[in-house]
Parts: C-alpha cells; structure tokens; sequence
C-alpha cells in the first residue's frame, strides 16, 4: 500500500468496484481482532485510494460532503489491515487497527451499541470516554 | 420475537430507525460465533419487522423490488441471534447462524471474497458448493 496506488495501470481495481450514483459505496469496518463491527460509512474513490496509500481508514463524509480521516479530531485513528470487496462488487469492507479502543462519536468501541430486547432498543455497551474529553477543542463528528 | 412486533405499542423501535427518502435503511450480517462480515443489504420496515416476529434474516431486494426471505430459494436460511441498531439509527446490523455455511450466491461463506493484494482483487474464499447445485431449479439470487 504505497503511492503507485494512484498511478496509471494501479488504478484498476478501483474502476472494479461499482460506485453508484453519487460516486459512493458502502464501507463496513470491523476491528481486525475481534472482528466487531465498528462502524458503517461511505467512501468514493478519492478516499478509498486514499485509505490504500495511506494505511489507514478514511471515509467520505456525506453530511459533511468531505472526505474524513477518521480519527483526525478524536486521535481515534484505524489503520487499515485489510480492503475486501463483495461479490457485487458495490459494498467495501475494511479490517482495523482501532487506536483508542473507541471508534463511535458517543465515546463507546462500536457505534452498533443498541440491541433488540423485548421490543425497545438497549443500550448494551457503555461509554468508555466522555465524547466532551475526546473532543475537547474540536468538534464531535466521530 | 412474536407476532406483538406489529401492534400498535410495540412498534415504536421500528419509528426509531431512520428510513432513508427511499424507506430503506442498510443491514450488515454477521455470523454470530465467527463474527465474520457475510452480507451487506437492504431492509424496509416491513422486512425488519417480519424478520424480528419469524426470527430469521428477511431483506428487501432493490434489484427484484420485493421481501427477500434469504434462503428461500437457496435453503441457506439465517437464523436471527441478534438484532443492533448504530447511534445515528440509520443502520442495522444481524447476527445470524448460517444454515449450510454458505452466504454468497457464488457458493462462498461470505459475500466479501475478494481482497486487496499488491493492487488487484484476489479471491482468498473457496467456492464451497457449485451454485448451480444450490439452485437447482431455482434462480441464483441468493
């Protein structure tokens, strides 16, 4: 995973991957240990080139309408571990390394914190760090 | 996860996801012992609510327009052992026990086969069933 990500004959396997539309795919992203789910986001081709030479995930934010290196506000940065596509070739999954053991803007490991019990959705994991101490000087958008 | 999952009182936990302009929202399965990633897809409101009351992973196929009760055609039902929800409620993830050990219509454990390797996709999954024996006389989608 170096810069000849983005050079001519490299560039293949992301004109692979079948964006839609609006130039996106779904990414899932899973702690290369624990294989948890982290988080679900989106990426377009210039942050998933990117995540590739980099070594670490980033994503293109949707509400903010810019790519996101996550982690830089928190310092909850994931390096990137493995890249898998799917059979459709329309959905991208991401293995990580999650520095801080915290990858939701909530202060929790996951942001998939909320499990079906009884017909209510339940909190099932707890805050590990107060999101105003992670994001003290920033502002908290993972 | 019975039938109260329709009535009036109880379907407040299905108001609390955020359908997309399409009343869609995406849903990633995971094998619930292995924790492995096995599908990315699509649920409606109605697909969500009838895979919590039959306790088994039902989608909603864009592609067919229609409730895809996965492993209608294929036999390879998943049985649901977890439903989450993430902190900004616009994604589902399902814990499921794969019957037949295979997700992907390929044959494969997991729809997410291919990795990145030196800039190409390599397929790191056998095809553990030929699909035109799990489909036989039926058509492959899923």
């Amino acid at each position: 995973m170096n810069d000849t990500a983005k050079t001519g004959s490299q560039t293949s396997w992301l004109d692979q991957v079948k964006w839609n539309s609006e130039g996106l795919v779904p990414v899932i992203t899973q702690d290369f240990q624990s294989r948890r789910v982290l988080t679900h986001a989106w990426l377009n081709r210039e942050a998933l080139a990117l995540a590739v030479q980099e070594g670490r995930a980033i994503y293109w934010s949707r509400s903010r309408n810019k790519l996101w290196r996550k982690g830089e506000e928190s310092g909850h940065i994931q390096k990137l571990h493995g890249v898998f596509l799917d059979c459709d070739g329309d959905t991208i999954s991401y293995l990580v390394e999650q520095l801080g053991g915290i990858a939701c803007h909530t202060g929790r490991e996951s942001c998939f914190y909320r499990r079906l019990e009884d017909g209510n959705w339940q909190t099932v994991d707890p805050v590990l760090k107060d999101p105003t101490i992670i994001y003290a000087g920033g502002k908290a958008t993972h």
